[in-house]
């Protein structure tokens, strides 16, 4: 037997092997991770290379299927159809290469290894004849066994009813998905496995869609969360649901998420694995499960550990066969959006000292100090979402974002340049702080006398905008119920926070990093939010505005086994702090909503 | 600390034990096994014993909640909540005494020890407080954990959704219903958990309902199965099948079953485990599987292994996290009926050679020789159920069930002697063989010229009551026709068994035991069956009628854990022999046509 070369020139890398070895042997020998999802049966066509110089095995029947023309006339070849004949230079291209998902939160990088917990195997199995009568289930199972060294026990019957037909359908070739030691889904071999990432939020549910061979989002969309028709916060949810059952709120929300589905992927029957977090409300609405023991002390969510439900059960059309799973609740007020927050910002493995906030309708804060996490809720109130604003909307086209105010002239920029309609979230924060900046604001928050500043009845009012400056013709003002209900909001928040600082006794100089996450968490500008006194006056640098991690954390749980142990331990680690039952929290609360002193 | 005597006179058994033990611990440690679903906690009120002499702690409050004012008059006792303070007297009742299963076969008797694979726990949890803010499921996990030292990892999503009510109702006891780590159900205490062990027939749907506790059987009730309006036998049902999809056939007989339920039982929420005995085909259709290539050659179940599949999912109204469990099949033609036969008859571990025949539309064979298992299936059709019969009629009142012939005059007997009005199954049968016998039925099946025989066209009838007597006033007679029907019933019946016999290198001879199960295999008369050449003139006293071996097989599942292995291993162990294309065959077939020789 002779000796060959390969040279794998791109990678840097050479090996020997035997006259006659498969390139995908050599490949992995040598420590190159080619993506292949058929374990060289020839039938993924993943495992592309060029063959540059040197002899190598005829082209196969697969490899003829596969590559295109040009392909095969630039020397392209499959790793695992093709034999070494001699000495040979291959080059690698970067689709074939595995390579750790890198994830991008705004100022952030996570490298994740794609190892989801549903695994995809293509199988080609012997056909049915009188002299191999076994069942086409012992035929599966055993094919798996062989190929793949993998042990199935079971097999969801939903997939069990496609297998039969798939399989004759297709020659005895198909995919499976796999979790753990049951088969959730069978399919064709030209249709991939697909995966779903949601966060269920109070206001807006948002949804990635995943290539679950590869762990790339193929797709990203948002809607507003249909059970606002039946209240805005979590708390009115829960009555609502007390009292007329949370039936027709499990409902709709299942409704807007299939439309979600439909509006992310033309064939969601392909989607074998969802992952979602929530606030443990929303949850529970979700899963059906009661909320009665949730809206009254002692606040007990029914469950808290992780759940693995089929699909069905909840009513989301996804593969019949294929499981939501659940990230794991902290607390009555601390949902698994909190858990996927520190997963995905990785606030649970720092060794410094850091607040992650992420700011809702309810934010849940998390102080990560010498090596312990405590983390507490606060009723924040959808201030911050400009809801309960006189002319507050969503941060759409025409919505004022950024404030500036000198002496009596208002500049400002709206999303798109649109002319102004209203104020969004991060818009009445940049005002506030800038009118407490110019003095137009006391401590207390009382609008004083001055320029665009008006008595409408027995209150007051600053003019924004004045009717010819916007598009609805109508003057865009704050008023001083307004400014209320953000003090209110951005105390409820700093109590939060000092809570947890006073249970660490430590002071916020300390505080090394405040990771602000979620929409408003993004968009809100860090000085405007310390000149409105939610955060006292740290150095601009310590904030860091990562976006929507609660979807980043779902998505990692989706793509990997070891992100979800990670999200059972941060939930097991985590200490609640009940805030209400603080003592120091009235006073507390009180102190906080002051607007700073100069 | 003292030493007391423990006298249990009525079990001739005494104990020493300490001051102060509980009577269920002594009971325990002398090896007495007392009934108790509560491990200890006073929550079930089965272990009741009565004191007759010596010194016990006082009554406490679970004693006076279940013993009746009779009961507490006359010593009794809850044994886990009394403890001995001196030499007592103790009788043990026997409702209150832990026994096995004895489950009645016609003329065998089976001892099962009862170990289902669900079993049922009864918890008493601490109070939810703002000092024990633990979410329910996490009390429940911990609370059986503790008591029963059973670990859970998992509950059914329904199961969860009651878990919250149920306990704060129940001031935190309820029942729990597990099944390996997953809680199936949660119920108040007063919701003893019930079991439904089916026998899902071609013809008929039998069902027992068992108390889960016990194992002892509440109800039975039979039905036909509805899908005979698709056809009459496991080949037109497949065709149907194949033709307009199963989608029809399984909701019939899914509907069928959930009546069938409803007469069984008036809580069918209760019902935490069912088991399901049938042939491949009707599984297959239950199940909502393909049926097609169980339809053509090579006649491939899609599945035989065992199947654990949740209730729901198929649409069977007992409780919504009940499973059921289907036995295993061997082959196309060979279902799980089959093997709940050979479990129940207990063919699987003998060391004498029987053949066991469970009779229906299409029979099972199955001979046991030298240790190993071979089996095969005839397509014996509706005839020994009477159908295709010109006068058949089910074994209901007034059928003819047993005949004489003597000479001219037919001597008979009707199924609750009521007037005749037609004939059921072992009616016929015996009405061939004394034809046979007093020479009216050549070898050939011809009938020949005598009393009360007439041509009617080119054709011959018999007739065995003749209008006066019958209560419709016609005459019932027996056609050359119906003879035929009956030749090739029992042709292919003998030549199953004759394959059998061949494929082992045995003879008639060496059989010592023929088992007869199903319906027909009861209320034939084994020499009648003889006298037609069904079987050779074996000495009489070797065939057993054993009843419904199917469904007592899907009861003993349903109730043992260990039995369900053994169906397992009966399914891998019987090898399956395909009639048709044995070479002999045809002409073994051609030949059991014949009637026998004097």
């Amino acid at each position: 037997m002779t000796s060959c070369r390969v040279d794998f020139e791109s990678l840097g890398v050479r090996a020997e092997c035997a006259d006659g070895v498969l390139l995908s042997e050599v490949a992995h020998k040598a420590g190159i991770g080619l993506v292949s999802t058929c374990s060289g049966l020839g039938l993924c066509g993943r495992c592309r290379v060029q063959v540059i110089a040197g002899a190598v095995s005829p082209l196969t029947e697969a490899e003829r299927e596969w590559l295109s023309a040009t392909e095969l006339a630039d020397g392209y070849r499959l790793a695992c159809q093709t034999r070494v004949l001699g000495d040979i230079k291959v080059h690698v291209p970067a689709s074939s290469l595995l390579v750790a998902q890198r994830l991008q939160l705004v100022g952030e990088e996570i490298e994740v290894a794609f190892e989801p917990v549903v695994e995809e195997c293509l199988v080609a199995l012997s056909p049915a004849s009188m002299d191999d009568p076994r069942p086409d289930w012992a035929r599966l199972v055993e094919g798996l066994e062989s190929t793949y060294r993998r042990r199935v026990t079971t097999a969801d019957l939903m997939a069990l009813r496609r297998l039969s037909p798939i399989l004759r359908e297709g020659g005895w070739q198909a995919r499976v998905s796999i979790r753990g030691e049951e088969i959730v889904d069978v399919r064709p071999l030209n249709r991939g496995p697909l995966g779903l990432a949601v966060d269920l939020g109070t206001t807006k549910i948002a949804a990635h869609l995943v290539d679950m061979e590869t762990g790339d989002t193929l797709a990203a969309e948002g809607i507003m969360n249909p059970q606002i028709a039946y209240g805005e916060d979590v708390i009115s949810r829960i009555s609502c649901a007390m009292e007329s059952g949370g039936g027709k709120l499990r409902q709709v929300v299942i409704e807007g998420l299939n439309e979600l589905i439909e509006k992310l992927c033309p064939e969601p029957e392909r989607i074998v694995e969802a992952t979602l977090v929530g606030n443990t409300a929303m949850h529970h609405l979700f899963l059906g499960l009661p909320v009665r023991q949730l809206g009254l002390a002692p606040y007990l969510p029914a469950v808290k550990a992780s759940l693995d439900v089929k699909a069905r059960d909840l009513g989301l059309c996804i593969a019949p066969g294929a499981y939501v799973h659940l990230l794991p609740n902290v607390a009555g007020f601390i949902g698994a959006d909190h858990v996927a927050m520190i997963l995905a910002t990785g606030i649970y493995k720092t060794d410094k000292t850091v607040v992650g906030l992420d700011i809702g309708t309810n934010t849940e804060v998390v102080l990560a100090h010498g090596g312990e996490m405590r983390t507490t809720s606060c009723a924040s109130g959808p201030a911050f979402e400009a809801r309960h604003i006189k002319h507050g909307m969503l941060a759409a086209s025409g919505a004022v974002e950024k404030v500036k105010i000198l002496d009596s002239a208002v500049e400002f920029q709206t999303v798109n340049g649109a002319p102004p309609i209203g104020l969004c979230g991060s818009g009445i924060v940049d005002a506030l702080a800038e009118l407490h900046r110019i003095g137009l604001i006391n401590r207390r928050g009382r609008l004083g006398d001055g320029p665009r500043i008006r008595q409408v009845g027995n209150t007051r009012e600053f003019v924004l905008v004045s009717g010819e400056g916007s598009k609805t013709g109508q003057d865009i003002t704050i008023t001083q119920k307004d400014i209320s209900e953000i003090q209110l909001a951005k105390a409820a928040i700093r109590t939060g926070i000092e809570a947890l600082l006073d249970e660490a006794e430590i002071a916020w100089e300390q505080v090394e990093k405040v990771i602000l996450a979620g929409a408003f968490g993004t968009y809100i500008d860090p000085a405007s939010a310390v000149g409105i006194g939610m955060f006292p006056a740290l150095p601009l640098e310590r904030f860091k505005q990562v976006g929507n991690a609660a979807g980043m954390g779902a998505k990692l749980a989706l793509i990997s086994k070891l992100q979800r142990t990670n999200a059972g331990e941060i939930a097991r680690r985590v200490r609640y702090l009940e805030l209400m039952t603080h003592p120091n929290f009235p006073m507390q609360f009180a102190r906080a909503m002051y607007f700073p002193a100069e």
